[in-house]
């Protein structure tokens, strides 16, 4: 029976708990939702960092070309090029270019999906792409959500719990969820219909409308207008395929 | 405007967060019901113990009339003299007697809750019971879920979320929840009227039902059936009263 489960915050899984598997990070506010939009916009691959500093070295080794982007408490860093706003990812300033970025919860996810056997971006923008093609790898599935300062939260459960729903509708025999997959199914059916008042719920979503990125929720709650799967392996997100 | 959180695993809480709060330990299956059970049946003081070989240590502190009860992978432990299941606890068991309890998560928990102002202990059972006496505190109040090694448990959720629902239905003012609070309140919203079902669908209490206690899920299950409500301090559990 294929095993789903979700972790609320990616510093918790074990390494060895990812050994062999599929691995999806998800930080709809906003890391992996701004990723998915700068390989939209033709951003051509993503090195995630975890620091601010460890950012501006792999750009220096990247050169010139590569834009550095990301946030610390949600502001944009000192002498980087892009904060983390999705809207800021536009074709004119990341078609054809490298990205360094670096950002409090969800650098550090899509990392951790390094040591499953492949590792998955996923954003409520393409999490139905992104379910669809976990389902193709049939490998048992840890969906690690990026939280905030190591906590749950509500957005990205249910943007894990929209990939649940997919796999549950899709797969013809039972699945094997772990308590807060079943939980996140719970609440991606109470909220699936309402993503944008979500948002607006969530804690970090009314600390970025206080911070005035209101705009972003609007764009980081429109389901499954991408068909994106970027890909993590080897210190590389690249815009797909996923092969298996 | 009061503050309500709930945390997913008590070793995710700093002490900084729970200086001058109410903290309650939720461990629906089973910690937190025992100890319930253990005073309702006439238990006069638990001390929780956070390994079997402390609370040995505690036994031999108190004297041969305390009593040794908890479990390891919810199995019973060598020489103790009870296990880890309500239904032991009895009127002839546990009557005037002191109780030595250690359990995998949730005695854990309940320690934790010695950081605050004041900690008290919560199951399905008191849920009721102890969102009045939290309410009456009228303090921030930090709701720390026993969890499972370390990870969201469905059942300790929902029994947070009953808790939250009562405050949320007495508050005149908003409350100011954290995500895991308003999940919480959801999923008491879909579960709180199926409380064995609920049981019977997390991982644990699937757990427990493979090793022959489905019973004790029947009695963990019963909704607002005690009006005790166990208060932690200085190292001993006491079956009330709360005191501001």
């Amino acid at each position: 029976m294929l095993k789903v489960s979700v972790i609320s915050s990616a510093e918790l899984v074990k390494d060895w708990e990812l050994w062999g598997k599929t691995a999806i990070a998800v930080d709809v506010l906003r890391a992996t939702t701004t990723i998915v939009a700068a390989f939209d916009a033709g951003c051509t691959e993503c090195y995630p960092a975890t620091s601010p500093d460890e950012a501006r070295a792999m750009r220096r080794g990247l050169g010139d070309g590569a834009l550095l982007g990301g946030e610390r408490k949600a502001q944009p860093l000192e002498g980087f090029d892009l904060g983390n706003s999705p809207l800021e990812y536009t074709a004119d300033r990341v078609a054809g270019r490298q990205l360094v970025i670096t950002t409090s919860n969800g650098t550090a996810a899509i990392r951790r999906t390094g040591r499953a056997r492949i590792g998955l971006i996923a954003s409520l923008r393409n999490a139905r792409a992104t379910a669809e093609a976990a389902w193709t790898l049939q490998r048992d599935l840890v969906i690690l959500c990026a939280g905030t300062g190591g906590r749950f939260s509500l957005e990205d459960t249910v943007g894990a719990g929209m990939i649940v729903d997919y796999l549950l509708k899709t797969a013809r025999q039972r699945l094997a969820l772990n308590d807060l997959a079943t939980a996140a199914h719970d609440l991606c059916n109470l909220y699936g219909h309402r993503l944008l008042e979500l948002l607006q719920l969530s804690a970090h979503g009314q600390y970025l409308v206080r911070l005035g990125h209101g705009a972003d929720l609007e764009f980081c709650a429109r389901a499954n207008v991408s068909r994106l799967v970027p890909v993590y392996a080897a210190g590389v997100i690249r815009p797909g395929p996923v092969a298996p």
